[in-house]
């Protein structure tokens, strides 16, 4: 159980949560918890594997989590050292991005089942009407790492990037694109997400 | 042309140097000129729409560009409000969510041209020996926003994010998933990215 005194990511729970909302935009239920699963793979590399590892990360879902690693490893979406996962499941990996030994860490139902607020919010058993952020928050801060799982694990698929390929200017649009996508950009081929407003 | 006293996303030189590499981990050139290619989104977002639209973005390259819109604006991949296609055009596109107009930014290799060693890291003609760090950044800054097209656009596809969908407990791991992906979760259908590791 997470005393007031807590330390989350080496910071109290108030410049915690400040770098959270200054990042994310506000606080998200989902990032606060995401917070604790970081904090939780660090310890973990940390205990077994030593202070020096340089950890990539991989995580399982879309929503909030993907921030808790930008705010609080040097992983981000765009240097590469994040990958992310469709796969709405509320985990990630830290591991070792030369040996791709590290640990696994998810948020544990049946542990999260101990703090109700908490296991509602989850399984949305609960209007965000019914149950106020600050609740809610209450109850995350309460079960804090009691409500995770870990295990040590080994990366088999290391979802190492593409490397960016040929590229050349396309004769639609004068941009440069990767000439895997053929003799024109992907917008030339139609696939385009905008169309140009001719302005007054 | 740009001037050792230019502001980029409302900082100086430094402490918008300082900014992307506390995020980033380190001054990657491709984030240099996302800094720039964001400043100059935000103008024309204020000067044609006005200073308080809130804007989602969408960044067609997964490559560097997402960090600069991350560090720079509200929108982050956790949050939802940047979409990243895999497109690898150095290019981006901010809009007023509600109205779905803004405005698309992008790398003009045409007129980078005049920049010889921001053209020929671009387009990699040269190696990171034959031209250093410093060199290439000067060179960003001195074309700063002289590298840059951009036109008015209305958003076509918003990729809004998929709801998250049913969810239940996996029958396989006993962690909770989208039931969209079957009778077990991906990870015990056999897509996980890691093995298990018994721990000493």
């Amino acid at each position: 159980m997470t005393t007031t005194d807590t330390m989350i990511c080496g910071l109290s729970r108030d410049a915690f949560l400040d770098r959270l909302s200054a990042f994310h935009g506000f606080t998200a239920p989902g990032l606060v918890l995401g917070g604790f699963m970081v904090d939780e793979a660090q310890h973990l590399i940390r205990t077994h594997m030593g202070p020096n590892v340089e950890a990539d990360a991989i995580v399982e879902t879309r929503h909030c989590l993907p921030d808790a690693i930008q705010i609080f490893t040097p992983c981000t979406i765009g240097n590469g050292w994040l990958k992310i996962l469709d796969w709405g499941k509320f985990a990630l990996s830290l591991y070792d991005k030369h040996s791709l030994n590290g640990f696994r860490v998810w948020f544990d139902i049946s542990k999260a089942a101990q703090f109700p607020n908490l296991y509602n919010w989850y399984m949305r058993r609960v209007s965000k009407k019914d149950l106020p952020i600050d609740v809610l928050l209450a109850s995350i801060f309460e079960a804090g790492k009691d409500a995770l799982s870990s295990k040590a694990v080994s990366i088999t698929q290391a979802y190492s990037r593409a490397g960016k390929g040929d590229t050349a200017v396309c004769p639609g649009c004068g941009e440069v694109y990767p000439t895997a996508q053929g003799g024109q950009c992907a917008a030339c081929q139609g696939d385009a997400y905008y169309k140009i407003v001719q302005q007054k």
